[in-house]
């Protein structure tokens, strides 16, 4: 329907989910290759040829390997090795889609795949496997669940590890190997993001991790974190406050949970994103807040660095209706001056509302 | 020298290599830009510019945030705001040089920089920063004896958690743990790669992972880990196996070791890549072994993917001389039809020859 010829996948999430591949070989291209007709090829370089025959439904004639004297040279590039193998199977020379923002695809890759395909017309993808995985499967959802189960877990872990005098590194090894050790019946998987765990000043900015100062009474510190079962991921985050939290983060936090409440109660099928994003930024703005940034996203299959699916956003603009099946990762984040507060939940659209995938519970953890 | 009147750099490390910036934020476009003359400015989302106050050592005039609507959109592209941004600055108009093989470069956000930039030339920088980095500091140098430190602790604990019954989650988790502990003086940072974990016949091939199976006696179990303290890596490989390994796997780790010491001691200031693998090649060669892929690599500050710095390998062709101060991971791994074996260490050249920053038993380990 989008009149591609050809189609060459590159996000290992896309490669995952076409093919089962599952390796952390994303340092050197590889990539999928989807023709219109016929069966799809996966190359990867040749010493990983073996982990895709582990790790895949695939025959062998469907698995190439790249030569390793064209791993990281100056003079030639793995993909023009990949463009001349299509060539030669005769899959090009109409329309090729690539995967233009996809995180493993450089445009060096992208320059020597076009320059071997002189005859095709090479256009963008624009995400099409991503929105293709919008709709999780029941199997999908059952690996969101068991991941939901561990997440729990870590969280608990996390919160008990934070207090006066530890290391921050030492929590962190605790939310680590709580996450990878998962649950009795399920062990965990490494999620495509580590934990996330800024405190005092840090929590005014997303997306620090860790050192080894140690946790402060009087500080607050964010827990940003996943938990991860076969690729699917469940995110959670939480604050935990260390001492008497300031009246400012007390509020901040009682208008969070509302406004994340309201915007779970937007969501039902037909719904479009933005509309559940209104519905959180009415409630914050009836308590005199405002916030700049998307509340939220789709979730689900991933890989490093990101679990977020890059299709739907919950934000001002972003029209698409939500349909049952559909997995969102829903993060208001607020970050100030000096200080910030974050509360999520991962739910799924169900027939006429929403559910969340842990049961923890929402508001600011105050200890000691 | 290059002929470069702006550099464009994405690639984290080189990054975090020029001003210090530290936050899981490369799932969306950031970058530093370095002008012949004047100062050199960082952009980010802007939600993470906070991040970029708190890690770096700019100034807030040198930091730009991209406005949050450019995040994820289709009709839009961060680096068409960065374009318009150095226009405005009158930093283009020459040679613009970009990382075209970095990873969190896309062809898309290239596209966006270029088609930004009319009165410029867009050409490759060709990892610039990256053959910067190959020769390390006095200080950067005690990073990495640092996540030695760590390292040895690491490899310890993965050898004492792989035991029959236990299941391949619950070592990966005492594994991840020890990682980011790491000493009573330094706590651990995140490696750029996870714990690499083959069991049974996925030691045939490397970059697997992990799954929540359970050890099994009869088979061999390879560990392929880092430590990292601030971002700087010391990664090494070692082989378990339970209960009474095989003639061939014995054989091949006494002359992997043998090969490796060979390796090690071909190293000195003057001396090529390709004369380093040389000698491990002919040590294997003597009893009937040969290797395709390289057996090693440039090694320091890294990001996830890699650890590696994308410069020289062992390898043969690679004619870069050794210089003191430059690190590598030499790790000649062998794979087989249904078995493998690693064994790995991390050295520096020194005045007179390699010296590795761990002391840890190179055999088989044997064990139950």
């Amino acid at each position: 329907a989008a009149g591609i010829d050809l189609l060459v996948v590159s996000d290992p999430a896309n490669m995952h989910y076409l093919t089962g591949y599952d390796g952390w070989s994303f340092y050197t291209p590889q990539g999928v290759a989807v023709p219109l007709e016929g069966d799809l090829l996966l190359f990867t370089r040749e010493m990983d040829t073996g982990g895709a025959r582990l790790t895949t439904w695939l025959e062998e004639r469907q698995i190439l390997g790249f030569p390793e004297d064209y791993v990281q040279q100056r003079d030639r590039h793995p993909m023009q090795w990949v463009a001349s193998e299509l060539a030669g199977r005769e899959l090009v020379g109409g329309v090729v889609a690539v995967e233009m923002d996809a995180y493993y695809f450089s445009p060096r890759a992208y320059e020597a795949l076009r320059s071997g395909l002189p005859g095709s017309r090479v256009v963008d993808s624009e995400e099409l496997v991503n929105w293709v995985r919008a709709v999780k499967s029941p199997t999908e959802l059952e690996l969101m669940r068991r991941a939901a189960a561990i997440m729990e877990q870590v969280m608990q872990a996390g919160i008990d590890a934070i207090e006066p005098g530890v290391r921050q590194s030492d929590a962190a090894a605790a939310i680590a190997a709580a996450q990878f050790r998962g649950t009795e019946e399920q062990g965990g998987d490494y999620p495509a993001i580590v934990p996330m765990l800024p405190t005092g000043v840090g929590t005014s900015t997303p997306h620090l991790t860790w050192s080894d100062e140690r946790f402060r009474r009087g500080e607050a510190t964010i827990l940003e974190l996943a938990a991860c079962c076969r690729r699917y991921h469940c995110p959670m985050a939480r604050t935990v406050y260390l001492g008497d939290p300031p009246p400012k983060l007390v509020e901040t936090a009682r208008v969070v949970e509302e406004g994340l409440e309201a915007a779970l109660g937007a969501v039902r099928p037909g719904a479009t994103c933005e509309a559940v994003e209104a519905a959180w930024r009415g409630v914050i703005a009836r308590h005199g807040l405002e916030k700049g940034s998307r509340i939220g996203y789709s979730v689900g299959l991933g890989y490093p660095p990101d679990w977020g699916e890059h299709t739907m956003s919950l934000r001002p603009g972003d029209r698409t209706e939500l349909e049952p099946g559909m997995t969102f990762h829903m993060i208001p984040g607020m970050w100030m001056d000096d200080w910030g507060y974050e509360l999520s939940e991962t739910f799924r659209v169900t027939e006429d509302g929403a559910e969340c995938f842990c049961s923890f519970s929402r508001g600011l953890t105050v200890k000691g």
